[in-house]
């Protein structure tokens, strides 16, 4: 699966909220996620531009947890890229497997995501703990499918919604590891 | 949580379940399972005696599917060591995640393995595809707990089974790659 993803700072969430709300995008479900990030033993995965996380997601009393790999970003202006997910039992072993193959624990992201569908597109309100308000629309492809018209869409969407700027490519982890340099 | 386990190479099935049966031990589930090996990029896990695996079991219309790590061996009479277990979603999403962050699938293994339940030893006999008769007793420890007297029990219940030889603390996967040289 080919994950096509722009992400965007914002103003605020109500300005944004409002205009997707004109535009008929349907706010969907609201969850916590903690993201738990791990380094491989064999390549910096910050220079390898992948990443490997644990999340868990939180939505009213249902919790879920997820491994994801993603590969390296395959454009220069969007965030696609190859993404593997699959739900698993349990966290703590999981980490506790990925100790033991080598992996290094790293970062954990905590963000509040409220997620509206719109056409095609998810579109994602991110308040992450530590960073000022992001959006990002995505739209997910099947292996083989053209990407680059997907992104022009996501881009077009940006445009409607008023954001023209303040496009970022770098992860939540990359800006929190910047910001706070550990 | 820690595994003490001891396998056996066995005349037939026949007579051990008979014994079993005398014994009052019960026959609880039989299952399928393939195992799928990992090898580590870092380390050869044949010399490091871990083990990484997807395990999807088959019971009537039932699939399950497991990432299991197991650490080295610590002691020389049994394969008592750690492992992990957890359930996951899929296993081919799985082997592309570690494949993605490094790690080379090595070997299948598949068997029927019937369960025995008897006062807190579990019993498997396992027609391994390719290998002889085997049957292995484990007891699973807590974290802490004493694991010599678990041991000693698990060779007092092969005594009353009459299984004094053909103990074996090469894996499953070792012995088919012995034989079969790959």
């Amino acid at each position: 699966m080919i994950e096509v993803e722009v992400k965007a700072k914002i103003e605020s969430f109500e300005e944004i909220e409002e205009k997707l709300s004109q535009l008929g995008a349907v706010k969907t479900k609201k969850e916590f996620q903690e993201d738990i990030y791990f380094n491989s033993p064999i390549v910096d995965f910050a220079q390898t531009d992948e990443a490997l996380r644990i999340r868990t997601t939180k939505e009213d009393e249902d919790t879920k947890i997820f491994i994801t790999y993603k590969g390296p970003k395959i454009d220069k202006s969007s965030k696609t890229r190859k993404e593997i997910e699959m739900e698993i039992e349990d966290s703590e072993k999981c980490a506790d497997i990925f100790k033991e193959i080598g992996f290094k624990q790293v970062r954990a992201v905590r963000k509040n995501r409220q997620y509206y569908a719109y056409e095609n597109f998810e579109i994602s309100l991110d308040d992450v703990e530590g960073l000022e308000p992001y959006m990002e629309i995505e739209i997910g492809l099947e292996d083989g499918e053209d990407y680059s018209k997907a992104q022009n869409k996501i881009f077009e969407l940006f445009e409607k919604l008023g954001i023209t700027e303040g496009f970022e490519r770098t992860s939540y982890l990359e800006l929190l590891e910047n910001l706070y340099n550990i």
